[in-house]
């Protein structure tokens, strides 16, 4: 894809001009990163956003007594780093490609001259920033209130193509996005109580789960079982605001 | 207070000029709310953000099965509303009055104006929304990896005052800024799971509660248990940004 093409599908360059696009298409340069390197770390001077062309990012932080904080998992047309320009300028979390990753990267010295001279980059980044903020909300919410079986119903939702949401047809077999261990963190659980909560979805919806193949028989029984602790149902706000 | 020294203490309207704050101050009503009053409700339409005078607001959702999830729980010289201008144009909560609380009323119109026409402010929410989303991720981290105990630790040491960070003189003693079963629903715990955590803080550490004071005798000893779960050790990073 082309670079220009490429940054259109991202929310912080919608509706720019064109003169401002072809900026950001000159100053970009595309960095290729092998499965297990680190991007960036915490601490580090923010020189640069991302934007991922392909391949999947984790975005996490190392508590002291050595656990891993999964903040996000990003694959493409996600941007990363462009909010560190603000406050200290500094990243606050490591980033690691989880596969073999290509991403766009650009100066912030670049975005943060276009904020100062263009409104409509300004708004997009704060229309940008305020549905991450409502996905975060509901991030939280589920943690206070789901439990485990629950937000592991609530990720495989997630996972459910637009086309099944309203369709008779039994929806087609869904693959993990990536291995189950980084889900269980990413859900904030050991592998042993994910292993459990699939257990336990098993058991109380209609799910099966082969490798890292699922199968949802009926969603109404998944969304019942998993949208009861939620303030939104299936399919939900968050997701929808962040498309 | 003043509505223009009020409106000064906002992150929002830093080093703005002063035809511009004027312009906000004129846009400005007080709304006195009753404590247990609703403010705004989710998908009503976001006429309005509000800074805080005086008291407390909840900003909370309701689950399908009936819980509360409280997202936050803000005070003096808080601001909240100003990012449900974007996307939808609704608020996505419940905002209420958790005491007799005074507030100053903006129309939203007035922001998106001012935000439009003039780059400190855009550039203003932009850093406010950074330090925010700072803040809401160490918020995930704590769920996903600290225990209960912990997460009550955590909350209490955000109460300490700067003076005693570095101190070598006690702690003075801390008063809940709300009551026992908000500070439980904010923390996604029940009031039985919150009792017996402050129970297992009572063994671990030196600590002491009687009603809504807790004395702590030594600081890293608090600190040393509940930050050993987190990314960042006390006095946290997540806080000194956000003031």
């Amino acid at each position: 894809m082309e670079t220009s093409e490429l940054l259109k599908q991202v929310h912080l360059f919608d509706d720019i001009e064109d003169e401002l696009l072809q900026h950001f298409c000159k100053n970009a340069s595309t960095r290729q990163i092998k499965k297990g390197e680190h991007i960036c770390a915490p601490d580090d001077t923010a020189r640069h956003f991302y934007i991922i062309k392909s391949g999947w990012v984790k975005l996490f932080r190392n508590t002291m007594d050595g656990q891993e904080a999964v903040l996000d998992v990003l694959t493409i047309n996600s941007s990363f780093g462009e909010t560190a320009l603000f406050g200290k300028g500094t990243y606050s979390w490591y980033a690691e490609a989880v596969e073999d990753t290509t991403l766009l990267s650009i100066p912030t010295s670049v975005l943060k001259q276009a904020i100062e001279d263009h409104n409509t980059i300004a708004i997009n980044m704060i229309s940008a920033m305020a549905s991450h903020r409502q996905r975060l909300d509901g991030e939280i919410e589920r943690f206070m209130l789901q439990n485990a079986p629950q937000r592991v119903g609530c990720f495989l939702l997630k996972l459910v193509p637009n086309s099944a949401w309203d369709s008779d047809e039994p929806c087609p077999p869904i693959s993990l996005p990536y291995n189950k261990s980084l889900v269980a963190t990413r859900l904030g659980m050991t592998p042993e109580t994910f292993s459990r909560a699939l257990n336990a979805l098993k058991k109380n919806t209609k799910i099966t789960i082969k490798r890292s193949v699922v199968e949802i028989e009926d969603i109404s029984s998944l969304s019942n079982y998993a949208c009861q602790a939620c303030s939104s149902f299936f399919p939900c706000k968050d997701d929808c605001e962040d498309e």
